[in-house]
């Protein structure tokens, strides 16, 4: 399990929760998932916009998210992946931290494609206040993502 | 001005359309785009899967998205940037070729942030469509597209 401290913007992240790491990148499961699987993947360095990174972790970002998105692809049995990133407060963007939002997608997982991206985006507002008031966390239980994330974490041993 | 011939899964590009290329990667404006700004870049390669990309592809793609989307924010006076991969047809994929989506936000571009996607998704729709149907080019010229990629080419100069 990772041991190092994960930051994703202000809030600190629980290393349970992050299922693989590389040098500069983490994925880590979700306060708010939209359906099974929807991940976020943060560069090390909290960097608030995509044109930030550099160009080291960009392509350790996207090499992982590619591998992360195969991998849960197979292991929800999905059929397609959507990547987003919401780069900056008008896109969406609630916590100042580039992250790509990875979705192993299935037929009929939702009645319109283009309904899954309105979920994100609320969940996206969702998560914020969330973190905020980490208190209250009537939603998804810590073990409950702790045993989510050690499920992926065997997926790249 | 891009002379070689780009293709974007069994549709032939024209150059003109074309406004910014690497050596493994292409940027074009968009016959159907959802705001100003919104462009596709593709790898040269016709590769349906984003998991497909090599690692030097994966590098090039999302390091000409970076450099793309930090321009076009800038010449629109936009503020914020959607990055998106409708990767694989459960997705919303109608092109069995990798293109990332990039949009360039303002505040209040759209009511909802949500709704970007809808209509991202539904142009993709209709891309497909106006593809298949190339004669019937009611909704954007080819000069149209010439000219503002012409425009964007300057950018990168």
């Amino acid at each position: 399990m990772a041991s190092e401290p994960f930051t994703f913007g202000p809030y600190k992240i629980d290393p349970a929760e992050v299922f693989y790491t590389t040098s500069l990148s983490f994925a880590m499961v979700n306060l708010r998932p939209v359906i099974p699987g929807h991940v976020l993947i943060c560069p090390r360095r909290e960097v608030k916009r995509f044109v930030d990174l550099s160009a080291d972790e960009t392509l350790d970002i996207w090499l992982a998210a590619k591998k992360v998105g195969g991998q849960l692809e197979h292991y929800h049995n999905a059929s397609s992946l959507t990547f987003t990133i919401q780069d900056g407060p008008q896109a969406g963007q609630t916590v100042p931290h580039v992250h790509i939002h990875i979705l192993p997608r299935k037929a009929g997982d939702f009645k319109e494609n283009d309904e899954v991206y309105d979920a994100i985006d609320e969940k996206e507002k969702e998560l914020k206040q969330k973190l905020d008031l980490d208190k209250e966390r009537k939603d998804r239980s810590f073990e409950e993502m702790a045993r989510e994330a050690e499920e992926y974490r065997k997926l790249f041993l």
